[in-house]
Parts: C-alpha cells; structure tokens; sequence
C-alpha cells in the first residue's frame, strides 16, 4: 500500500479519500479548511498543517481543486510544492481536478523536468459515484504513468480509462460533459414536448430507453420528476451535480473549441440554455433541473 | 394465421411483408408501382390491382406510406377504402407510416365512425431492423386494439410500445427521433472537438461509452469512419436513414411544437444542422453523415 | 372617394377605418363583435349586420383578421362572401391579415376565377403606426391591382411596397419580421452583455446607433427601461407588439423555410427564445421584453 | 500638432497613419516587417528600428496590434516601452487594437503606475474606413484623457465615443460587433428565405430597409451578389472585413460572456455559423459571404 498525499476535500476529494482508506492506503490530506480535514480524520486520515506537509514523502500526490488557477498555482506557485515532491524518487502527481487542458498541459511539462511524473485526470460521477467507489477516470499521460496509478485509481472507482497523452483526460473529460449537457437538455426538451402533447412522461422514457434515443439521462438520471426514484429530480432537484458545474464543463469546453476553431452549434446552444436557467436563480439545483426551464409556468402576468 | 392487406411497399414495407409471410400469415399487397409488388411475390404475397382488391376481406390492413397527406387520401379520399375495409368485422387498420399526429387522429375518428379499429404505429429502427425483424413499432389507439395488433407486430419486430391513445404512437415517434437528431449531431460535435484537439476518436468513443455521455449514436452507430464496422460511416455513409428522412421527422417535430407552443431550441438547432448539410447535397447521405458538416475542409478557397 | 367595406376591426383594424374616413372614403365596417362596431361609429363608418351586407356594393374589401382560416373561412366559406363580392364590377379584394403565402395564394386564384382582383397585403408598424397613419403595407398581387390600391393604402401608411405576385406581400412581410424577431433578441442580449460588463446601456446604445450594429430597434424602439421613453420598454412592456404575435410571425416564417426546406438557424433561435420567455407568462407583454430572458434575476432559490 | 509614434502598420494601421500626416502630426513608425514601413515613408512617417526608438519622446504612442498577447508583450514586456513612454511627461498611449478588455485593464492600470495615461479605443469601420478616415472609435478610459485623445482620433474617424473607463472601449467594440455578426447572418438569412420562395432580393431589401428588420447590413452592406456595388458581395466577397476576423471578435464577446455569466444564445449561434463557414475554406473571404452559408448548392452528391 501507498504513502498519498490529498490536497482538496470538497465534495468529492473527501468520500475519495475516505475510499483509498479503506483500500488499505496511507494517507496525508490537507484542505484550506480545517472542518473539511476533520471530517476523514475518524477514517484513519493525518491531516497535515501545509499542502508541503502532505505532499512531503508522498508516492502519489492527489489533488482534487475547483480551477485551473488552484492547480497552478498549488504546483508552481511560490510555496514550491513541485520541489519538495520531486525529493521523493518516482513521485506522481494526479490531479482530479477539471481544468483547462493546456494548464494541465503545463503543469505536467514543469513536472517533467523536475523529474516529477503527472497525469491530468478528472472524474465523472459526480458526488453520489465518489461516496460509491464508482467514479470514471480518464487519465492523461504516458502510458506507464498510467499503468503506476491505475491501481489507485481502481479503489475509488470502476472505469479507469487511458485517453492518450498529457491534456487528453481534461479533453475527454470536456468532451463527454458536453455531450451530457446537450443529452440532458435534449431528453428534457423531448420529454416535456411529448407531456404538452397529452403523453405519459413515464411511458415516453420507458419507448426512448428502448429506441433510438437510448441515452444515460434517460436511463438513470431522468429529469422529470415523479419517474425515477433517487434521482435529483425526485428530490427538487437537490443533491447530484449542480448547473454551476455544468456551466464550467461547458465554458471549458468552449475554450477548448475557441482554441482549435471548432464549431460548437449544440454545445454552446446547451450553454446558453444553462446559463438562462442559472440567471433565474437556480444555479445550485441539480443539471437535470433544466427540465423546469422547459416546462411551462401557468402564473401569467 | 390471419389475412391481411398491406398497402407501400418500399424499402421499409417490403421486408416487413417477407416477415409477416415467413410468420405464416396470408398476405395481399398494393403498390403503385408494380415493381415493388413484383418483389414480394416469390415469397408468397398476392399482387392486388388496386388498393380496394388489397384491403377487400382482410382482418388487418396495414400501410406504409410517405406522409400524411397520402394516409388521409388513400382512407378517406374517392375511393372510400375505408367503407370496404367496415364489410370485414372486426377490421382493424394499422397504420406504420411516420405522419402528423392531427392527422392520424383525424383517420382514427373517421374509422371509429364506420366501427373500423384505427391504430397509428409508426417504427423505428430503419431498413437494417425491417429486415432483420427487429423494429420497434410506437402503438397508439385503444389498449384492446393494441393488444390485438402486437402480436401481428412481433412478426415484424421486437419491442412493441403502446404509446397510449390515438395519435400517441405518432407523438412517441416524433419525441425519439428528434431527440435522435440532436444526439447524432450531439456526438458528432463532440467527436470532431476531441479530434481537432489531438483524440484519437475510437478513444475517445469508448470512453464515453461508458460514461455519462452514453447514446444509441455512440453505443451503435458511430459517425465517424473507421471507428465501426457495417455501420453508414464505415460505408461512405451510404444506406441507414437518410439526411432528407430525418429533415421530414424533425419537420413533424417541429408542428408539433408549434401547435402546442413548445419551445424546442435544441430540436430545432438540429433541423437547421441537418438543414444545411442537405444544402450543400448530402441529402441522400445517412443522417450520421452530419459529422461531415463538422469536420474540416482542408482545401481553402 | 370610394366606397369601401372593411371586416375586422381588432386593435389594428379599428383605427385603419378611422383614417380611411378622414380621407374621405365611405365606409361599411363589420366585426363579429359589436362593441367593435360601435367603436368606430362616431367617425362616420357604417356597422353591417354581415359580412355579406357589409362587402356588398363595396369597389374594395378590406380585410384584418387574425389567421389564414378565417381569411379562408371568410372569403371561400360557405356564405360565398367571393360571388356577392364579384357582383361589383372591378371589386378588389384587399386582405391586410399576415397569414400563410399560400393560403393567400389559393384564395387569390379563387377571386380571380370570379373575375375579382385580390391583393395579399399584410401590414408592418404596429397599432401605433395604424393610429398615426403611419403602418407599412407589403403588396403581393398584379402589379395593376397594386396601382389601383395605393391611393386607398396611402390613406392608412406611408411605405407601399410592391412586393411581387401573388403571396409575396406575405413572404416579405415573414421575412422582415423574421429578421425583426432575430434583431431585437440581439439587441437585447448584447445590451445586457454590455450592463453585465459595467457599461451604461445608454451609452452602449448610442454607439451602437452610429456604428455598424446599427438597427430599427436600437433606434427607435430601445428594450430596456429607462433608455428611451415612449416605448413599450417605458411602460412596463405594456401596449406595442406582443410576444405572442411574434411568435405567430415567426410560425409563419418556419412554415415558409420548412415548405422549401431553407434553414433558419438564427430565426429558430429566435423563436425558441420567444417561445421560452411565452412559457413564463410573458405572452401578452410588448416583444421587446425578450430583454427581460436576458436579465438577471437576483432571487435565487 | 503633435509627436506621434505608431506601432502596428497591418492594414488598418497604414492608412491611419498617412491620415494623421495629412493633418499635420510627426509621425515615428514601427512596424515588425519594414516592408510595411516603407509604404508609409512616401507620406511623410519616419520609420524606427525599435518599438523603442519610435516611442521615444512621443507625447502620443499609438498601438494597432492583433491581439491582446502582442499589446501585453509590447507594453509590459521586456523591452520595458512603457518606462521609456514615461519619460515623456504627459505621454499618453491610445491602444486601437481590438482585444480582451482585462488585457486593456491590465495594461491601463500599469502604465498609472508609471504616471502614464492609457485609453483602450478600438475601431470599427474596417479598412474601407481607415483608408477614407471615416472609422469610428470606442474610447474606454479617464475623461480627462478621452478629451485628449479626440482630436488626434478626428484625424482619423468621424464618430469618437467615449464608452466610460477603462476596458470600455473594448466591451462596446465587442457588443457592437457581436450584433454585427448577428445581424449580417440574420440579414443573409431572411434574403436567402425570401429568395427560395420566389422573391427578388432586390425588392426584398428595399422593402426591409424601409420597415422594422431595418439594419446596417441591408442599408450599405447587402450581403446577396447583384443588389449592390461597391461592397464585398459584388467583388466575390474579397476585400472587407474577414470571416476570420469575425470570429476573432465574436471569441473575444463570447470572453466576456463566460466571465460575466451572461447567456449569449444568439452570438453563440453566429459564432457556429461563422465557424462552419471558415470550415470549409471560407476565412479569408469578407463576412457577409455568410450568405453562401445558406445558398442551396445544386451541385449534388
């Protein structure tokens, strides 16, 4: 088993660590909020006093941080932390965080040369899959980097995919949450189309699940409330993974779009009709609440 | 066994015809053009001269048309098919034609009127599932007329969806298959933004098959060239579903939209997609050709 | 001056009438409502118990009415209103309603197999323009019927546009709405952009009126509050040109692009966003308060 | 008059130069290529081997860049230029370039610190206004400076505005041009919707000009072949204001748009099309050749 340090225990970094742990791993974890350490310490976590505390010895260094300018500034900020890791032989950065694939990019290429390996590698799953054990990971990097951190990976979730090199987890990454962003809008639109027009939103899942327009939205995640059980939606839409999030899997993606002149029709359509639902004021509720920005409101003024 | 009349005998109707013979059904069929008929002969159907001959005596009459307004005219236009079809009781008509659903309504009243069953039922599942037996068929009418017409239908195909009442077969269509369009365009966005950036596409593919970006296009019917065998894309994107046919299925979308005043901003982004791609002369091409109006032309002008 | 029989005097019809007295024409009004009558009575039009009673005799019809069934009802219904009309030597029938190009076309080659002229001629500028005479008229029909008809329009609008034959007043006027629709939405949205970004909206629309962004509604017809006064955007959206007339326009528009298969991305954008901000309440409001889609709303739940 | 230095002689830059030497202004030039330089030696500039040496004493530093990386690099790079700006005492700096309105913060706020003014003060109006001296300019900066830098900016435009404080300038250019971009496409596409249903752009034009779709585009710049001279439509969409650099402003509003939060639907939706069209070999061609975008290509594959 492993000496990891974890930097980032949000939402998502807590219940992770909370899984290496019980894989038997060792763990140092640190957050800019002592609460937040708190909460893995009954677990068996050390929590450390500095990012540089936990990272020191370390074999692998996982961070789990809200932006690209964290991940940056965290690895070649003035505390020096890409330094201090590089003093273990063979240390290896993974970052969870979902950031822009040229910091990543950027960060690994700092690594490099201080002999440091890292891999970019963001999840999918969200804070249900974390808790589970039963996140995706796409994980960008050389091939042997991945072969070292696919075991750790595997005690927090099920699918740990190679995407290619440095950059490409943070691309596939960006690349399915936009194609979640349209899919869910998409089944939202269909769903409240086929209900204005007199249909059982439940009859109408159950043929799409089955047809063509077969999709995860659908299939696990449905966005009208009342069809599914432990489903965001089923819970006014509280809980799973917020339309503030979603909005920065979609900017990224549009970064990434601007960057290689790739045009966006349907993903910046779904942007804009996330960013409509989230100026009203519904930016914390779950992704899938954009149904709601569909369906029709009967107040009239 | 039963009698049956079957009326359009295209690409889609005449394997449905080959299916319903091999079943050990009695089968009379109809077309305009004798050629058509002639196909199905060899495998036991008897040619009619007419529509009248063809629906004379049968329990089932089931069509396979173009659009609405050839359903409406061959029931209720001149010829009064719909009164020959009343002499046999107990008739029951099955329409498979993908139509507006006012006008399937509009049959379905004026059958009910001369004691005829009405069911509309449109397919899914392209010449590939006619062929093969494996359609799905979206039922809407009355659940005694559906539970008579599914086993009819098995024949033919495998998931058989009562949709609830009449017309609902129709809108359960129409809901699928723009939520289709937008998620073959959907896919072929994202694909093309993860190879612009450096993604190998077949990488790219498999992981989001089994992340939350997972679809029907993704699943079984990859856009992109050489990612899948006997797919349209591995084939010039020659065969499948047509551009021209998903541009008639978004437009019924689109009119049920309008009448029911439902905002519909990714449906209808998808038609203006596959709107321009038929423009430039693709619309012959299988609907996943989209990817193409993605991809880049590297010949500059 | 002649004698003219006008049908339907709705918030735009009425004050029509009321200008074509002051010029000096006699006229015989008809609406189904006869509180409508009564209202233009005092001005010197006479109220018909029929729209028999009121076309007949008349040198011009003029009709306002609100969809393509009721001019078809109207003039090819059963109280064959066409034949009592064809009893006046050289009538011409004049329909001011913004309907479907091709219902006004069938009902025009009607008039003319009774020998009566017909002119497709819907009209632009809002109640405000019809009060003040100042209403744009699009004349669709032979370019002799147009020359006897633009004294009588001249009485009611300064702009009489030839638009071509028969359904093209109509296509025209579709098209220039459709562009309205699309021009107001982005005025507003790049002068939220603007607010967002610190700048004065004042500001911001002055600039834009001397520069390339330059348009109608930027000039004359501001959407946000407190830019300009005399505007619907000064009274609360109140008054002007309804959400809901401009999602008629631009179904007429889809109607048109999807019968010759033209795409329309930005004016089905347009619409969804009309048919978003209807959803809401919003139908009876001025268009110009799509400018409220694009604001923020600061009461979040 | 003053002691100008101008840095960035492209293809706005050239001419703006020789129209400030026609009113009397000393001008240092520098351009990277000295080809560009020696255009505008006949009419009077001085060319300079350095940013530095034109900077030199200059009460006036003019910059028209390509983007925002080569205004940060020029001023607060290495060569220290705003130091050397500095030592002349009331030196002020008059940035025309069109970029992010942080970077132009960035770069006002640190030349403050060096006592320097600064007004970020993009143009529009193209090469066609460089040359005639009819561009318009966004001014974002202090009063007291805008006051300054008008009549040097009259030598050069008509229309000099004064958008507010810092990074103004910028956020105006980019509403204004994200309008643009929106209103050229949607002129295109009404034009091209009117054209398939039979009408004569010509009459098309005219009648929208003069009614509520009335815009910048349809009154000087018609995007159809034939309806104009003197513009790019007539001249094979050569010359005018490139699809690429459309897209570049189009990117830098949609910049703003994901920092402020602010839905953009329909930029979002111009920025597509723009990309599609680039796609296809189209960048270097003027941006009203959008309209090609839409035009049915008959040639069939």
């Amino acid at each position: 088993m492993a000496r990891i340090g974890f930097i980032g225990l949000g939402n998502m970094g807590a219940p992770m660590v909370k899984n290496l742990l019980k894989a038997g791993h060792e763990l140092a974890v640190f957050d800019v909020s002592k609460k937040a350490m708190d909460k893995v310490v009954p677990d068996g976590a050390s929590p450390s006093s500095s990012a540089k505390q936990c990272a020191q010895g370390a074999e692998f260094v996982i961070s789990m941080l809200p932006a690209g300018q964290h991940v940056y500034d965290l690895y070649l900020g003035k505390n020096k932390l890409m330094e201090i890791i590089s003093e273990h032989k063979n240390a290896l950065v993974i970052d969870c965080s979902t950031i822009e694939a040229d910091v990543a990019q950027k960060v690994a290429k700092f690594a490099k040369g201080l002999k440091v390996g890292f891999v970019d590698c963001p999840v999918s799953g969200g804070v249900g899959g974390a808790v589970s054990g039963n996140l995706a990971f796409m994980v960008g990097g050389t091939k042997i980097d991945y072969n070292r951190v696919k075991p750790v990976l595997e005690c927090m979730g099920k699918n740990i995919f190679y995407a290619g090199k440095s950059g490409a987890g943070q691309i596939a990454k960006a690349c399915n949450n936009m194609l979640l962003g349209i899919v869910m809008a998409g089944t939202s639109e269909v769903l409240n189309m086929g209900m204005r027009n007199g249909m059982d939103p439940l009859v109408l899942s159950e043929i799409i699940k089955k047809s063509t327009g077969q999709n995860w939205a659908v299939e696990v995640y449905n966005p009208v409330p009342g069809i599914m059980k432990n489903v965001p939606s089923a819970n006014s839409y509280k809980g799973g993974f917020q339309v503030d999030l979603m909005l920065k899997d979609l900017g990224l993606a549009m970064e990434l779009c601007k960057n290689s002149l790739t045009p966006a029709p349907l993903g910046s359509q779904a942007l804009s009709l996330y960013a409509l639902h989230k100026n009203k004021g519904f930016g914390k509720l779950d992704f899938s609440s954009i149904f709601e920005l569909y369906a029709e409101n009967r107040t009239t003024k």
